[in-house]
């Protein structure tokens, strides 16, 4: 059996550290080793080696990705929308720099194209070197990526060009923070084509309540129906407990279309019915 | 929109650290005015206020219970116990000496006893001043209390005399750790009726896969059937991603027998279902 070795005494030298004060807590990772920083004009992107994690990069001081955990959340980005609209062939993904949501869109042989959209190139440059595995599905010939303004590619897509929009974006405060607004949000269904889906990450049901009930007004307020939200393990985000919320551009019940048939380290059908159980609190914040 | 202030110079002489050095985490919370302390002959019981999530209560070290986040464990411990049971009536909880799986399984008014027994009673008294909410029901008359040693008094109790079998144990090392083997379930199986359950916390499904794997191996060696692994959020425990292991003295399906009809925070059947969906990862860890 494995030895606890609880220390109080954490020796801030040899650790990777978030504190997010607003919750009073924090996660820290063994290893301090810096392999890589760029300061881009929106953020700085650092990248360290843990001891046990793997590589792990973050933002502002915020974790972003970690070679351990970084599967579940690009799993549940991706195929729980995929598998939940009826044959998704076009793609977007604003946010998503490191490339691991696109690698598991481009998992599905049905969808022809997914067209990445991230701000900051300091964030995939970062990947392609220290993430490689995020990053082998960058050259598809259907993958197109971009390093520019999601909002302003947003207002300027065609109308009905797209059956998902993934916005798999840094916390709501910053560069991430214009697409948690309803302009943005009339602009993506206004983009994606009847039945269309919008998955967005939503930060965490214990500590963002309010935040994903706000996601799920405003989609409410420009048009989606059938908000919904999905629950996820994310150890290295504050709390470990994570979400994305969904709508649609019509009808949607959230039900598998299809048996999961790409291969997958925690997504399959049953955790697709599962992640979108509700828990009592979030449906009593919803009826109060 | 909450502001997000990381900060990589962690003060430790503030915070309440967990380290857990098996994999290289750590967890901490902000605030550490210590309230109590009590070295049993068992373990070292300490309370401590935090800033945002209450009180805390570490035993030897390792995170045990917040105020925030302990619904999740003590209703994820409980009722998809109860409810995949068709009429619990006699239930037994060894450990659990916080006594808030106690609480909810006397929520069910179906349930006609619910022993507890926990080795360390300076649990109990510390949580009896420092987390009253879970001990309301102690003074129900179907409860009942003991601090003895639960290996022992299950292997005193009666053929076919519980339901369900809770154990609420710390981690499989210092007093947790028989609760762990091949004996111990031996003598449970004997002591639960025909359908009866036992479930066990099993750890994190990231960080001790082996160790599930153990707890679901000894089981059907012993005669148990129809073993699963439920998962749930638990933010204060390494990686914030738990799990408890259920099986069966017969045949289970695992769905719940019945709506939910107590209340909870977390808990609801479509959660029972969904906590039973099992991760790819956990699904091929048992075929390999």
């Amino acid at each position: 059996m494995t030895e606890l070795s609880p220390n109080r005494n954490l020796n801030t030298n040899d650790w990777i550290i978030e504190t997010w004060d607003p919750a009073g807590s924090a996660f820290a990772l063994a290893g301090a080793e810096k392999l890589h920083e760029a300061q881009s004009p929106f953020q700085k992107v650092e990248v360290y080696r843990s001891d046990k994690w793997g590589n792990v990069m973050l933002i502002d001081g915020c974790y972003m990705v970690t070679s351990k955990d970084n599967f579940v959340y690009h799993e549940m980005m991706s195929h729980p929308a995929l598998y939940s609209h009826a044959n998704p062939k076009d793609v977007v993904i604003i946010g998503g720099g490191d490339c691991g949501t696109l690698r598991e869109v481009l998992k599905h042989p049905g969808v022809e194209s997914a067209t990445q959209i991230d701000i900051d190139k300091e964030v995939t440059i970062a990947a392609e070197k220290y993430f490689p595995e995020l990053c082998e599905s960058n050259n598809d010939p259907r993958a197109k990526l971009m390093w520019i303004d999601g909002i302003k590619w947003m207002a300027e897509a065609d109308d009905a060009s797209a059956d998902i929009i993934i916005i798999d974006s840094t916390d709501p405060v910053g560069p991430g923070e214009g697409l948690f607004t309803r302009p943005f949000y009339t602009e993506c269904l206004r983009v994606l084509r009847d039945g269309g889906i919008i998955v967005q990450q939503s930060e965490s049901p214990l500590l963002h309540l309010e935040l994903i009930k706000d996601i799920r007004q405003a989609w409410r307020d420009v048009g989606f129906e059938c908000d919904i939200t999905e629950q996820f393990f994310l150890p290295s985000y504050p709390s470990g407990w994570w979400s994305a919320s969904f709508a649609c551009k019509g009808q949607n019940d959230w039900q598998a279309k299809r048996d999961c048939d790409v291969p997958t380290k925690y997504y399959n059908r049953g955790i697709h019915n599962g992640a979108f159980a509700q828990p009592q609190f979030l449906i009593d914040a919803f009826e109060s």
